[in-house]
């Protein structure tokens, strides 16, 4: 990312004009199109805004851009030509297809955390990195040589890493499956995307827990699905919840995270479990069985998934190395009955042709490897022993003003707030306080409830991080007597 | 995948009918899903359709499978349960979403390849393991240790390779942009997909180049376009073609690969290249330009991209390492205006979360390192040396039944066959005889067309892969004598 260069005589406004104007030459900003705010660039930039309002008036003087109250900065269309001459509406364009945006709390979220590195992280739902398995990972691309052919790949992921999976999954999850009925995918998003893309339609119901971390993905809502809520109590979602929507709106697909459900925590019972499985296959309904936190389990061992009790192939199991190895491996992994692979295998090679074979054999490689269990009882522990900070530093920083239940598994403590506050309000004064999380209501719950993630920030980020929160929080509830 | 093993005491069809019978046990085939046909099963086991028969009667006097005249093979619905239980209609759920499947020819070929692995390959587009930089890339991984954080990304992609690509972009196409305007995808075909998906509505109409591999690409008929030809002669796509398009049917877009275009081997002229940019400009509408070729040309110094001149932003630019470097590798590039990289980056998150961090830095160190611009001078003259083998092994097996234009770079040969036969007929028999290519009617073209492509396969497979063709291509003509 370009900055301005302090050490140079030009000055810095001077500089910010020539970069832009070089950029508008390049075609980044077509004639027409708006420039970013000047408070936007003055963030990304690392400026003062007034440094950047310097820089739009030497572009303005010279013809090359120009503001009108209420409608920004846009780069002139007189200047560049003789010949009438028109680019495409660029802003039309990125308005076209079915594609919604990214919900305004997440992106401002992605926003503050690029541009104010020093943010304390209890929002980004994954590992930081000392939890994760970098040596080892470093280790396994020095040990093994890339020679092989790095061609395009067998459309439902490299062949050894579905093989690894088959031992893993059922030694760790009790799946039994073999590598046909298995499909690469690069990390529960994919999975999701192609389920909600290509097995639904626009218009088919579909039922999801209430709160979860579904609702915080447009993708439910781009692929023009109705949206029916199951509530999820202490051990997640009820079966009669899901007979009653079937009955009411023939509900094609459920969808679930039902171990350590994300914001939850919550883990089903035995007979919980039973009584989806069996609402499935009476209604002749499939689950999608999203599972990416079993295996951090901080104490006993990790709960069933369904899918390890489903001989009649109802579940779509989801699993992924996102949230117990390294998000950025972009690694996951479907089971599905045979035809449903295939389907799902041909539609997304049409989407990306596949994932790089890279990844997958370094996968392959970990999950074979005497590494993978010793990485994850450390990472076991690692997390249990942030949560304990966590929950220590919210009762010493806010009794009486926080309740949760303590989850025995996972990355994330949701929390209710006992106070009403305005959700953005309470983010908006946590970030000018120096730390994020997430508001409920990203989950689909009503608002005053927070999702803090423990495994993000280092573990002596944590209790500064809770002092932090409970300052914004004390602020705003100042300001409101 | 399972293979029967010949060295121990049970008989095959034992092995086979206990494998299917698990299979069914774990759900990967539902009761009352299809099994694979009786051909296509005895094809992936490696054994006798009359095995797979015996197997089937097995399960069927057990009670697993039914079989009925006309409908296949299923997975019986009464074996499994004394109360009545129901799977999800499966079969339905797959015909579900907008996605249509791939191109028959596109199966077959691919599954010819899978289940044949000497079959001489001149239909895939993509570089042998001895043109690709497996060496150089080892020695990278080698030499540079991957111990940075593995986290999720930029939603625009790894900036270090956002980086290297300016530079790059710059010094071997002529393009100059900055690392905000780059997006990082896997490959130009999820660059398209992005494209169709979400800068375009259903019912758009676009233009195409004809021939052009965007028909054997069913993303645009998933994507609800409708498609307009523009008939491309030995420079390409004419612009004339793009106005009256534009005049009759309002076109939103067009995509060009306008250097040695797949798979004709186009190359505008100078005046060609104006021509399009200022109908583009005037008409203020958008060309998608795909570009993965350019660097091989063989002798001469690479054509230049129509972005290197387009300081208007009517260029939507893509690259690719696929076809110079390795397919595997799965990363391609996109230029475009500021607005859309934002826009498209969004939306990727939704799909997939961005490309895994370890193939980037890769490709980043690969770009930077001195053993790019050797691989690419060894890449040419290997691609030359193989496209001269094929056309002698041409001249001289078919002389006076094919006829083509000599390409000065890419990877494809875009024949025209003299005599008239079956598209359909002729691929079937050249499999039989050993050697896959491409009908050119995958490519939108009139039948009578042939694609071989010249880099997949090894330079001794050529000669003999052209003798298996003549004599598919002869057996064919007697047969219609």
């Amino acid at each position: 990312m370009w900055k301005p260069d302090r050490q140079v005589k030009k000055p810095i406004y001077e500089q910010i004009a020539d970069h832009l104007e070089q950029r508008i030459s390049y075609g980044e900003f077509p004639p027409g199109s708006l420039l970013p705010s000047e408070r936007k660039l003055a963030e990304q930039l690392g400026v003062n805004r007034s440094t950047v309002i310097l820089a739009f008036a030497e572009l303005r003087a010279m013809g090359i851009i120009e503001s009108r109250t209420g409608s920004g900065t846009r780069v002139s269309t007189s200047k560049w030509e003789a010949t009438p001459k028109h680019t495409p509406n660029w802003s039309r364009y990125a308005e076209g297809g079915s594609f919604l945006p990214n919900l305004p709390f997440m992106r401002k979220i992605r926003e503050s955390l690029a541009q104010q590195p020093s943010l304390i992280d209890m929002a980004s739902g994954e590992l930081a990195a000392d939890l994760a398995p970098i040596d080892e990972i470093t280790a396994l691309m020095g040990e093994h040589r890339y020679t092989s052919y790095l061609g395009y790949d067998n459309p439902q992921g490299y062949t050894p890493l579905r093989e690894a999976l088959v031992s893993h999954l059922e030694r760790q999850r009790g799946i039994r499956t073999t590598e046909s009925s298995i499909l690469i995918t690069s990390g529960s998003q994919q999975s999701l995307y192609l389920i909600t893309q290509c097995l639904l339609s626009p218009g088919d119901a579909v039922a999801i827990e209430d709160p979860s971390y579904c609702y915080s993905l447009p993708l439910f809502q781009s692929a023009g699905l109705r949206l029916f809520r199951l509530p999820v109590d202490q051990y997640g979602a009820r079966s009669e919840d899901i007979r009653s929507l079937y009955k009411k709106h023939r509900i094609k697909m459920v969808f679930l995270n039902p171990n350590f459900q994300n914001p939850t925590g919550s883990v089903p019972t035995a007979e919980r479990r039973n009584q989806l499985l069996a609402a499935a296959s009476e209604l002749g309904l499939p689950i999608v069985e999203d599972d990416p936190f079993s295996l951090t389990a901080y104490e006993n061992s990790p709960p069933p998934p369904l899918k390890s009790m489903d001989p009649l192939g109802s579940i779509l199991y989801i699993g992924s190395f996102s949230k117990i190895a390294a998000s950025g491996l972009r690694i996951g992994w479907m089971v599905a009955p045979n035809a449903i692979v295939e389907r799902l295998a041909d539609a997304r090679q049409q989407m990306d042709f596949g994932l790089s074979v890279i990844p997958q054999q370094v996968a392959a490689q970990f999950l074979n490897s005497a590494y993978f269990d010793p990485h994850l009882n450390r990472l076991r522990m690692q997390l249990q022993f942030k949560r304990d900070l966590l929950i220590e530093a919210l009762r010493k920083e806010l009794p009486g003003l926080i309740t949760f239940s303590v989850p025995q598994g996972g990355l994330h403590l949701w929390c209710k707030l006992v106070p009403e506050v305005h959700d953005g309000k309470l983010l908006d004064e946590a970030i000018r306080k120096g730390i994020v999380f997430v508001p409920g209501s990203v989950y689909g719950s009503e608002s005053g409830y927070v999702r803090f993630t423990f495994a993000r920030a280092r573990a002596e980020e944590i209790a500064p991080g809770v002092a932090k929160f409970a300052e914004a929080l004390r602020s705003l509830l100042n300001t409101a007597q």
